[in-house]
């Protein structure tokens, strides 16, 4: 499958995307975050699961579409309860137009999503369309333990896995397994690529905690150390505190309680001394690992052939900073 | 059909519905809205939609169920946008928790609407999920351009007609349709019935844009003048502007635009003075008129007993404040 192909098609499927003229406060800021780019990892998800049991692919892109539309609706949301100015280097919808222009294009494109998915031949709409409507209850879930950790002074590193899973993970499984239903692969492997995806992406929201704090700025493309400065409860920080003797956890406790009178600069390395002295990075590393050896022995049980998995296996690998 | 038994079984329904325990934050505002009451009018139309082909009125009940509940989330956000305090006599959901909760919360009530019809026979549940998805589009489109006129200077009689159609209207047209799609009515036959809630619906809201001006204090059960206070566009104020000579149009923008400097009781004097030489109750009692006659020529086209059809009939009459 070439990946560079199909993610031709998909830019250019949402591109023709057609909305009505009107109300046009509704919808051109539907047209605008869906023109802001991304990875477009969800619905090249799709298509991989597609073509891993069935070689037109293209026919799973109404799913593809939809499920992109979809995740940018959660997008919207999310940045209107996080009060994010910024989205991919623009302005985010609510600070573009307003909050309620955000609250109802969001939720107009929740619909439009799902109204998408009628592209899809009739007798596979409806599965799949009750299979996306069950995991948007979990991701709203995820939405809100993530806004519920901020306040919350002590969070376990399984709620917080918990609540990544919610968030992000079962949506990447999602669009895979949603992939696998329009190619209407057997259920059992359905149910594998699904914990494959959701594994793979538990791992990635990790491997992104690792990076906003060790990460290389030149290849990442940001600073390091926003985490740490906005006193994010990451996997790292978590590990910390669990791991923490009562010194360290002083240190800890000073750190993320008096933001405003540390330098940040300051502040990111001396949290980063304290995480290498309870070596946190290694046991991140090593929690990755595990979800990783977990999704490759969900693909190894499909009964496909190793070509085809080699390309998901190989986008995913890429995808949590491993190449192997 | 006995509306008062049917009216118990949908308190009965919503009473018990089961959300989840956790997180709490996102389902406590959902039993805590759908506890307000309210007259149940989108359930019990579900219901004698149904009623009106097929005796056992009870199948209907999840899709009576899940229009409650999607009728709820429009609520919840068009509360957040409006800014409103209070709904039914109880703080809105924003005001009770807080914005984030109050997006979040309504979210999942959209998602959690279209599962609760999952508990339909499987053959109809893809036609009214895909129907209430579209018709849930029309009400984002008719919330926006609801919102677009309390920043237009000039409204026309017709975009009004047409906000209230998509605001309001289309999903008691949809709640009737969705009813007698659940008994399997012949095609022509839902569609007639969809029309005929479709003109009442925007009948009913006309008729409330004349009693905030004109009803019976003690039967309205609320200060009357309340669209003349905060500027409304109602039907009666958009009449007045199309009707008004200069002097009464001088009047009318002196009203509307020294809110402030005019006190409520003679802002409403005055208002209700030019209402009169306008004669612009009588123009939208002849509007009541004509949707209320085409919605009964449509049902009365519907091949069904006479009987049965009544207790619609009457409903609606009721409803829109006229009972014969």
């Amino acid at each position: 499958m070439d990946l560079h192909a199909a993610l031709e098609e998909i830019e250019e499927n949402i591109k023709t995307l057609q909305f009505p003229n009107s109300p046009k406060e509704l919808y051109e800021p539907i047209t605008y975050i869906l023109s802001l780019g991304g990875k477009r990892v969800r619905p090249l998800s799709v298509l991989m699961g597609c073509y891993l049991f069935s070689q037109k692919y293209l026919k799973a892109m109404p799913a593809a579409i939809a499920v992109e539309v979809f995740h940018n609706f959660t997008l919207v949301h999310d940045d209107i309860m996080d009060n994010a100015p910024i989205r991919r280097g623009k302005p985010t919808v609510h600070e573009k137009w307003n909050k309620s222009t955000a609250v109802l294009s969001g939720d107009v494109m929740q619909s439009y999503s799902y109204r998408l998915l009628d592209n899809l031949p009739n007798e596979i709409v409806l599965p799949i369309l009750r299979f996306l409507n069950i995991i948007s209850i979990g991701v709203c879930e995820g939405q809100q333990l993530d806004m519920n950790f901020e306040n919350k002074k002590e969070v376990s590193v399984n709620q917080y896995l918990k609540m990544i899973e919610l968030k992000t993970s079962v949506l990447l499984g999602a669009s895979l397994k949603i992939g696998a239903m329009v190619a209407q692969a057997p259920e059992d492997d359905i149910e594998r690529l699904y914990k494959f995806g959701k594994n793979m992406g538990i791992a990635f929201q990790i491997r992104d905690d690792i990076l906003d704090v060790f990460g290389d700025e030149k290849k990442v493309g940001k600073r390091t150390g926003g985490d740490i400065v906005s006193n994010k409860k990451t996997i790292l920080l978590l590990y910390a505190y669990e791991l923490a003797n009562s010194a360290q956890k002083k240190e800890l406790d000073y750190l993320t309680n008096h933001s405003h009178s540390i330098p940040n600069e300051e502040k990111i390395t001396r949290m980063k001394e304290v995480y290498r002295e309870l070596n946190v990075q290694q046991k991140a590393e090593q929690l990755i690992q595990n979800y990783y050896s977990e999704a490759l022995q969900q693909i190894h049980a499909i009964c496909s052939t190793c070509y085809e998995k080699e390309t998901i296996i190989n986008f995913f690998s890429k995808l949590i900073g491993r190449e192997y």
